[in-house]
């Protein structure tokens, strides 16, 4: 099973061998290239031709999936959801294609260089961006090369795409083959990007011969393409004959084959399909689900065979946007990663310049997409100690509001806010376990939070509305499948947190109950108008998931950061007004209440630093109730309140 | 009782408390004075004169020490001994006279400079350094305290001292009085130092009146000085009054009284003893017991009216560079600190440039003070975590040889070699524990090591040359009197560490042994010529100290850090020729050991990272002298050595 994990260590270890069987000088010290950061996944900051080097020289076959730009908003959003859910499968990379049509360097967010770059900034994927060059001006493709760039783009499929038109004719300045795009790149970004080059098994379509085309693609490879992707193919024999044709070329590169049998993509791809494979299809091509399993069939024989070579380093498969075909192959060929290690806690962004990024506040756990959004712009990411970056700038969530979440349907906030309605006209029997899709969770509910379900459920009933929480971990093994992560070998830890709004009543009674706890319990209570009452000593951030790894410093990759919770408690108190109350009429119960909710409660965050014994935030939560109860609350801490 | 990390925290907390209590804005969070490191006592940062007042806030009363700079080299490593010894007990400040006739700005190790600059640059203490400005040129004062301020000395005590010869005239131009140097100091440093000036309870001797005198004390307050010590009196209603009669002028001066029973300074201070005193003292001049016994008495009779006064914030003792009399008297006060807590596993420094260092190579654990010499020109000292700091360049250790080692008597050293030599002699009855004095330590035996003992012992007498380790820890208070550091309410843990010397026909042997532990083993391996075997991924430092604490961000203070060990390594086999072999004569046969040994053994580390299990690591020498008497190694793995 692929893992990236335990790629990187296993690369780790073996770099460590060699090290160790080489005698190296006393000053051999002010040689080596000494890591500045606790990098604890090579994968996550190595350029794309490493990884696939390492792959091979380990022998470990990765698999590539390609998407195309949505055509709409929605489909975007849908899109990138897929993102995740096959991110999560452990692809060596993703590639996204060029759409000449859809205006594809543009900012809008169905474009193809905004699809990669959600890929690669929210979703953490190693992307590489298409580009095609005919009937292109050389400024056209500065100007997208540089954008790509700029958003943290490190890879570029070079293509010559089809002309417009049968009338295309050579230019003479401009680019008529993708090895002119080679070339441009290679001259203008100099080895910034990693390149990419199509290989045409069965020879390019409009190619006078399959031997010219293998010197078109000696070409591109000798103008600076690191690799090359194969078009896609029927028969593995295709593919082997051609890898053994390129061989010849000693150019560096890689061969990736790719594979997908749908006849869209024939279409596209100006392919014959060859005649076995018809002869199966034309039978049953009115059973969509006959043809699908023949399909994944076919692909997984070939794929065996492909593999079984030895001359195959890894897969790539034409999604044409789809996941069940794909998944099912990957399943059956053990590449699929069922079970993926996680190299943070949090969702790691592929941009460069967040290579070093470790820490982060953990009020945006369940937004990072916000989070990544409004941290987009800093020049420097917290690296291992949050107290070591500058004074944070949160950026303001406008576009983001506009792009990620405008589709949301309404029908979730409603049901949320029914569990809000039933809280407050008492009825007792409503489950609370529907306040788990709140719109401060951008992502579904993480497992480990479902440890804490039942005393959720409860609090949430009584008033306490929590946003945000996890249990406390006293060293589990990094490999723990639910709140494991980061690689082998390591235990992690976590001090419990739990962050809610409630009313200013609880909180009078929550401040007297509190002052039992120090300095057990730090708090931070906040409301919309930014009165601010806490007990962080000197206003110092407090780790609260942090992990132990063999021979490396500690990372602690999420911390409660007074300075941060501040910026957090705007988008958090705004999500009330823009995400719910705007569902409702003006004027009406709903909005009403939402408002009230917005105007006068508070926002609380509580860290229970005593991590190897059992949370007490239950029993702080438990305690304010009893306190309300006996009603010795009332006027004197409201005084605390109010001075 | 006194107790630095609780002071810290009760102000960390009254702090809190204060905030709470205070609505603040939203943009609050912009106005915050946001710490880039996790400072865990504040009293290590901040200045004296906030340090006092803090203390005289929460009424808890200081004590400070006085000391005068020692004649010879000899004389000056005993003090600072002593410094080591008292400044465990908790003293606010220590302050060191300013010794006109013996060069006291000069970088003598027996000057006043410093003394007072060991006192804070390796020692840790706050330190004041007396200063007197009669027959010197302001050239000269400035050039005193531009060395002070380049040295780390924050604290002036501003004197006008003794003129020499009795035809002492003011001068024009000159410094004249104590307050001249006070206005010099401040208009040349500006607010940089903390100034100290003296107080006559019953008037300077050479005042015209007691009256006159309270004029002079309130110009120098006046003039910016921050706080008063009182020169010593004998009766508590002296100082009453005096602290009375200052009052009125309104100076934001803190008194400070002081008070040591001694003849000596009675004839220094010009002071008359009370007759009730001298009553007492003839009949039993000549029982030094008894007088000694008179002056505790005394001293506490004193000590106990002037704290229950609640006027006195704190008591200097004039220690004339004894211990016993003051521990005693403190002790009986209750204010000597019995179990100082520390601040960090290792003596901090108290220089201002290392005020937010936090992290230290394990190797030096043994010699803190060659640490903090060879590092002392760093410009920044690594705060967090190890591999933010910049490539280290430590400096060479001749001078420090000079001045800290060179009265290091031979007795010890010839204890250890015996051990050795009854180790190669295959002696068997000889007991290990000799090997605890070994010249890689220049402090006591750490109790956390005697955890260890045994095993320690055991390996020792088959030679394993152990010169460095600690046990595993997972997770006990950070108050544990053995292991604990930090303030309260934290949790420590280590990961267990061995460094020792081994010829190489054992590292063959470990080297096939080690493949078993990987990857829970780290190790190191090097030899006098920087050979260097290690399995540390990329060269990253391995944190082996870390503590959790409420409300803070990791505090990991030692690292094994693969390129400081290069330097160690130097440093280290360095120590065998340095300290060991010039003992000796040249040829003769222990000389040639101890030289074959520098040549020929290896510095080995090993850290185990699996910490909360029992630590692993005396399995591995006992795996490795198994795989020895196997007799397996021999030829092949002298290979892997070779290669």
């Amino acid at each position: 099973m692929v893992n990236q994990v335990q790629r990187g260590d296993g690369t780790l270890s073996s770099r460590s061998d060699s090290s160790a069987a080489s005698a190296s000088g006393g000053d051999s010290s002010k040689e080596s290239s000494r890591c500045s950061t606790p990098v604890l996944d090579a994968d996550r900051t190595d350029r794309l031709r490493y990884k696939m080097r390492r792959r091979m020289e380990s022998g470990d076959h990765w698999f590539s999936l390609e998407f195309f730009p949505p055509r709409t908003a929605s489909g975007a959003v849908n899109l990138i959801s897929r993102f995740d859910r096959m991110g999560s499968g452990g692809p060596l990379f993703i590639d996204i294609t060029w759409h000449p049509s859809g205006d594809p360097g543009s900012d809008k967010e169905t474009s193809s260089m905004m699809i990669a770059s959600t890929a690669v900034n929210y979703c953490g994927l190693e992307s590489v961006l298409h580009l095609t060059c005919c009937n292109q001006s050389k400024d056209n493709i500065s100007r997208h090369l540089s954008k790509a760039k700029h958003l943290g783009l490190k890879n570029i499929m070079a293509l010559r795409g089809d002309p417009v038109g049968s009338d295309w004719e050579e230019e003479e300045e401009g680019f008529n083959y993708a090895v002119d795009l080679v070339k441009h790149i290679r001259s203008e970004f100099d080895d910034y990007f990693d390149i990419c080059v199509a290989g045409y098994p069965t020879g390019h379509p409009e190619a006078h011969s399959y031997k010219e085309d293998l010197i078109y693609l000696k070409e591109k490879v000798a103008a600076g393409a690191d690799f090359v992707i194969t078009q896609l193919f029927f028969r593995a024999e295709t593919f082997l004959k051609f890898e053994e044709d390129c061989r010849p070329s000693g150019s560096p590169c890689v061969c990736v084959q790719g594979y997908q049998s749908l006849r869209q993509l024939v279409k596209l791809s100006k392919l014959e399909v060859p005649e076995e494979i018809t002869r199966v299809i034309e039978p049953i091509k009115d059973n969509d689900a006959a043809i699908r399993n023949y399909g994944i069939h076919q692909a997984l024989e070939m794929c065996r065979v492909l593999l079984d070579s030895g001359r195959v380093p890894g897969l790539h498969f034409y999604t044409l946007n789809r996941e069940v075909a794909t998944m099912e192959v990957l399943r059956q060929l053990g590449m699929w990663q069922e079970d993926p290690r996680r190299p943070m806690p949090w969702a790691v962004s592929a941009h460069p310049k967040r290579k070093v990024e470790d820490v982060r506040p953990i009020f945006w756990g369940s937004r990072p997409k916000s989070y990544i959004y409004r941290t987009q712009d800093w020049d420097e990411f917290p690296n291992g100690r949050w107290g070591n970056s500058s004074s944070p700038a949160f950026g303001e969530l406008n576009d983001y509001y506009l792009f990620y979440l405008k589709s949301k349907s309404s029908k979730d906030a409603l049901l949320v806010f029914e569990v809000f309605t039933c809280y407050i006209a008492a009825q007792p029997n409503r489950k609370g376990h529907k306040v788990m899709c709140l719109p401060w969770n951008d992502e579904p509910l993480a497992p480990e939070t479902n440890m804490l379900k039942d005393e959720l459920e409860k609090v949430n009933t009584r008033g306490v509305l929590t946003i945000n929480s996890q249990p406390n971990i006293n060293g589990k093994p990094s490999t723990d499948p639910i709140v494991g992560w980061g690689p082998p070998g390591g235990y992690v830890f976590q001090k419990a947190y739990l962050e809610f709004f409630t009313s200013s009543e609880n909180v009078n009674a929550l401040l007297k109950v509190l002052k039992k706890y120090e300095p057990r319990v730090n708090y931070h209570i906040v409301n919309v108008h930014g009165r601010n009452l806490t007990n962080a000593p000197d206003m110092q951030p407090n780790a609260v998931t942090w992990g132990i790894f063999p021979g490396r410093e500690i990372v602690q990759p999420t911390v409660v950061d007074p300075v941060s919770f501040m910026f957090w408690k705007d988008e958090a108190f705004a999500l009330w007004i823009e995400q719910w109350a705007k569902l409702y009429e003006d004027e009406s119960p709903s909005r009403m209440i939402i408002k009230y909710i917005h105007d006068n409660y508070f926002l609380v965050n509580l860290v229970d630093n005593d991590f190897p014994l059992d949370s007490c935030l239950w029993q702080v939560i438990e305690d304010m109730f009893e306190l309300l109860q006996t009603g010795q609350v009332a006027n004197d801490s409201s005084l605390e309140l109010d001075s």
